[in-house]
């Protein structure tokens, strides 16, 4: 068993397996260590900084051969661990500490209605939803919102496909070719063409694409799994652009300068951390793909909860007072290094560590996968399955199960 | 204007003009205030049965041109009537009484990952709402719920998309046809042609499909928009049924018999009128068939709202209790004519009023849209377009102007 050492001792996890998240945050860790207690920038900026630099310092130590004073829990060994999804769960013990501020309580007699409001673009956005997103984006300076149309989808997912349906041209005969630089969202291949649409077919790698005429490009920024800062790579004069930024958050990046794209997608599951409210929003520039976009979500399922609109209203206004209260927020002439939010220099901190097997064992998933430890290898992202993506946005104790077995995969 | 008359004398209404919905509706009424003063079966029905009836009769009363009494609001004669859409906000009434019974309170730490139960095969299906689920129907007696798996959906619309996802055969290079009897539902064919799939096509009215092969089936039972109740009429050999039974609730429509079928699809929007929750819920007896299900609504939106579904649970609890207290709940030996939970005898009493307009008028939709009367024209459901539906969903102040505004159509 010699070769699992090879692979997982520290310094091939830190020199040659890692990909360059987990170094990046290491570094985070120290810089948050050698600052003056000042700190307290976008409240949960912090928190998830302290949790995924946490995490790595013990992922780096613990698996050590030389690190034994880890105790195993009875019984959890043959837990199977997933880290496959990107399960932001390690967020609820923020919102524990916010007690009753973030509760929100629903009479039965509410929302009944299809509509929100039957006089606006997207009849099924919530007013108050829309309110909050616009000043949170505002506080946050993530994201342009002046003249743009907010649609609300059920997760960014559905708004994905609403963009897609609404930028396709009806007229072709054939479908438009939508692409993306590898690795990339693993779930983009399987969402485009689940249907076997004739509208438009998923055409793989945007770096190797070179048909000629319309096609659309998705730019993750950060990406998903790798966690780079992305801009589009195909050089066509017929793209068209959607711009993921469910990572676009002072907690995983630094922010730059307002986003301000065509079309921007944005998820309350990894801003705030619910998954389970199924919400997203898109910001459209163009009126008329905004109102394509609405009727695809009308069409599909008539709408998009409202309980979970008003709660997430709730939760985003929640997050917008506290960043307000911090007093850190900062304008807006600093130089692209510095998140512009936090008013320092910092990493990107990525959701994810993007890990790359080195040695023999070309599938990196399936070794980990014998080991009961579930995470997605780099054949989802169009790159070679010697990849996984490890998820860091899991609940603590899944995250110390995963890191005391990796210490002891030795010989 | 005397042709408006021909149209909408109170004779036409209710001999000529009428689909059997509304004098049954009647019948219903008469039937209401002959009874003995004990009913008090499904609370729900009886609220529902209450609004309708009343509607129907304010509707025959006041089209009658010596209908002189009825008073006009100020300012109200050029608003826009919109009765197109089938948006149940006249149940509100009903659950302000409930008051804080069916209120539900959720903390922000609440419900944030993805996933509901990892263990069962529909894992984002909260356990609660699948609970109650069960227990509703079993009280009401109108499906089966044994040996079938449950599937949540964003609304039954997407479980309608799931289902054609599930059945349509992967293999085949021709597009499984996809029918329903005319008059259907007018999304049917939106939904199903959206993105213009390789999977499935729309075939139009189930009576005039003659094609051999696979073919899937929509019975939509009690039907919208006319509320017959239905059964599958194509009669070839490799047909694959979809139950759509919104509608088979004792507030619509007698409860024969447990509905026994493979696929069976319902809506909280139907039965507790909560449309804004975008809840509904799949009963299939095929475990490859609710597995693939739950594929499509993970790759189209990875899962449905926890908040809804957890609300959901609460109101399907509150009715579910309210139904029992009342005593009158009856096991199964009655003739079919018999509602079996209401215990006594009915006639159907749809969420639509569906109107055949006589005479020189082609186009009734269009027509009524001149009179800022918003409904669906029959086109949309495949059929002549003589024929509108309206929805006696509606609030009751705007139903009163409805009537009041057909009052004043004359020569």
């Amino acid at each position: 068993m010699a070769y699992i050492l090879s692979v997982f001792a520290v310094r091939n996890l830190l020199v040659l397996s890692l990909a360059l998240n987990v170094s990046l945050i290491l570094r985070v860790l120290l810089l948050h260590d050698s600052q003056d207690g000042s700190f307290n920038g976008f409240f949960f900026a912090e928190q998830k900084e302290e949790a995924l630099a946490t995490k790595i310092t013990r992922l780096s130590s613990s698996v050590s051969p030389s690190s034994s004073s880890l105790t195993m829990a009875q019984g959890d060994e043959d837990r199977v661990i997933n880290l496959d999804h990107g399960d932001p769960t390690m967020y609820e013990s923020y919102w524990q500490k916010k007690g009753d501020e973030t509760t929100v309580v629903i009479p039965g007699w509410q929302f009944m209605s299809y509509f929100s409001d039957a006089t606006r673009l997207c009849w099924f956005l919530e007013p108050e939803f829309a309110k909050q997103i616009v000043r949170l984006h505002n506080v946050v300076g993530n994201a342009v919102t002046e003249n743009r149309h907010i649609v609300v989808g059920t997760g960014s997912t559905q708004l994905f496909q609403a963009a897609l349906y609404a930028l396709s041209p009806c007229a072709e005969a054939e479908p438009i070719s939508v692409v993306s630089a590898a690795p990339y969202y693993s779930s983009y291949p399987l969402i485009t063409d689940c249907l076997k649409s004739r509208l438009y077919k998923w055409a793989g790698d945007a770096r190797s694409f070179r048909e000629n005429g319309p096609y659309i490009e998705l730019v993750t920024s950060p990406n998903n799994p790798d966690g780079f800062a992305r801009r589009s790579v195909v050089n066509g004069s017929e793209g068209i652009l959607i711009h993921d930024l469910a990572y676009y958050w002072p907690q995983y990046t630094p922010i730059s300068s307002p986003a301000n794209y065509d079309l921007m997608l944005f998820t309350v599951s990894k801003s705030t951390g619910h998954a389970g409210m199924r919400i997203g929003w898109a910001l459209v520039k163009d009126e008329d793909v905004a109102r394509k976009m609405t009727k695809y979500i009308e069409i599909n399922t008539i709408g998009v909860s409202k309980d979970s609109q008003v709660r997430a209203a709730k939760i985003l206004k929640q997050l917008r007072e506290a960043v307000q209260q911090s007093g850190l927020f900062s304008v807006s002439d600093f130089p692209p290094q510095l998140c512009m939010f936090l008013n320092r220099v910092f990493e990107p901190q990525p959701a994810f560590a993007w890990i790359k097997c080195e040695g023999d064992i070309e599938d990196c998933e399936s070794f980990l996968r014998g080991k009961k430890i579930l995470t997605r290898g780099g054949k989802h992202f169009g790159v070679s399955p010697k990849y996984v993506r490890i998820s860091m946005l899991d609940r603590d104790k899944n995250y110390e199960t995963f890191v005391r077995r990796l210490s002891t995969i030795r010989s």
